[in-house]
């Protein structure tokens, strides 16, 4: 998907939601786990009653992988589960050298290797310039770089800091930024801190940002919208655990899809508000 | 393996090698093919003949994870096939937050989930102290963190630097160092960099430290020894190219056998010379 499109996308659905899909079979309606492929059936449940209210969705690759061989057929169906409009992210947050990063660019990008054909994944910068490359190589694909993350330990590396007050975060947005455009690069920052998008914003103003922790991790949409969006939107805001467990009852596509409501609508409000539709 | 089996193993095999599973289907004998699972087939035939010579297999995940699920089941028989007496290290570089990198630690250490059981996995620390801990938390396992790697990219930043002159792989170690011990850490340091060893030793005296880069990536065993080894040795060399695409033939096995014992026989001259054996 190209960045016109994703914005496209936004406008006409009025919303920037990510849908998050870490299944976890402890926390899934227990009339499901009879099922063949229980995650399969619940994913898929959770995408027909969403897609509609977000633009994104984006199942973290450790929820299948936990499983082996069976986790990766499940992570195979969901991906194809997924409707053409709405922008996959494989949260995966690979990084490894040259030649193994393209191994990994090729399971989650190329359908003919492992069934797989995201429009992104996630990747980890700390192993430089040829771990994220391999996976710009591949033509309308994109890589979402951890940058500033919103969990406890993000600030142990993430804020190391040179003499000049720099941190290891933008210096992080500095150079992948040469190494890709805003129409191949995202990048993934907390949430939990309203003002942490404007240092973001000053290294990278027209780059969409994956912003994870609105809800469960305890950040303010609005504040978010507030310091982190730009005239195209440039934010892709990812719920999981407030849409997709919102009941273990038999009605939790139903309840996942009024949680995804109540989201939708503020992004709606923020959208408008921001002069964006 | 406890660090205490590594070193008796390391002194009665007179080896620290550490060999590299990348099997990658491009490389290895044509004859293989035909098989119902030539990953395996291949993985199987090269650790028969190279298993009295190293005390260490390292499958990298990404060379498995690009054929999706049928990668996954060949990464489990590869696992099933490794001998108790080699320490055995998922090479995946993962790394997410808290409740996510436990899930990876599921895939990787507990048997029942997916089938495997490694002893360690290699992991990124740019997300700090709850992406790591959760693969500390499995008694009698490893998480081998990434420091100082090797790969081209690695100075873009690893190199970032504090005023004071310390750069983020020594902070990585001095953190990561509280957070568990030289029994449950180890840290990857590439040997394209003797000196660097120096810098490393410093922060990680007594830590074991995966060593990738002799061989193909060009780093010479000796200085590698001079500068990275302790009273307990504490390496682990790895070697992949070298050996297990030493011949395309029918002879693969024989000769990966070969080059295994000609990194073997340097081993054990270094081991003498260091006083260990």
């Amino acid at each position: 998907m190209t960045k016109q499109e994703l914005i496209n996308n936004i406008k006409r659905k009025k919303s920037f939601l990510c849908v998050g899909l870490d299944t976890d079979l402890d926390k899934i309606p227990e009339h499901l786990l009879d099922l063949e492929d229980p995650i399969y059936a619940f994913n898929q449940a959770i995408i027909e009653a969403t897609s509609d209210l977000c633009v994104a969705y984006k199942p973290n690759i450790a929820f299948y992988e936990c499983y082996g061989a069976s986790g990766w057929e499940s992570l195979r169906r969901t991906f194809q589960a997924l409707p053409k409009d709405c922008f996959s992210i494989a949260d995966a947050k690979r990084g490894d050298i040259g030649n193994t990063s393209s191994r990994y660019a090729q399971a989650f990008f190329n359908a003919e290797s492992a069934g797989l054909n995201f429009d992104s994944i996630t990747v980890a910068p700390y192993m430089g310039e040829d771990s994220i490359k391999p996976f710009l190589d591949f033509p309308g694909k994109w890589a979402v770089v951890l940058a500033l993350t919103s969990n406890q330990g993000s600030a142990d590396f993430q804020n190391f800091q040179q003499g000049d007050g720099k941190q290891l975060f933008q210096e992080v947005i500095d150079k992948v930024n040469t190494w890709g455009t805003d129409e191949n690069l995202m990048y993934v920052v907390g949430a939990t801190r309203g003002e942490g998008f404007l240092k973001i914003r000053a290294h990278a103003p027209e780059h969409f940002l994956l912003v994870p922790g609105v809800g469960a991790q305890g950040g303010s949409l609005s504040e978010v919208c507030q310091y982190g969006m730009n005239k195209d939107c440039g934010l892709l805001v990812n719920s999981t655990r407030g849409i997709i467990y919102a009941s273990k009852g038999k009605d939790f596509a139903e309840r996942a899809r009024e949680e995804a409501l109540v989201l939708q609508q503020e992004m709606e409000e923020q959208l408008a508000l921001h002069g964006i539709i």
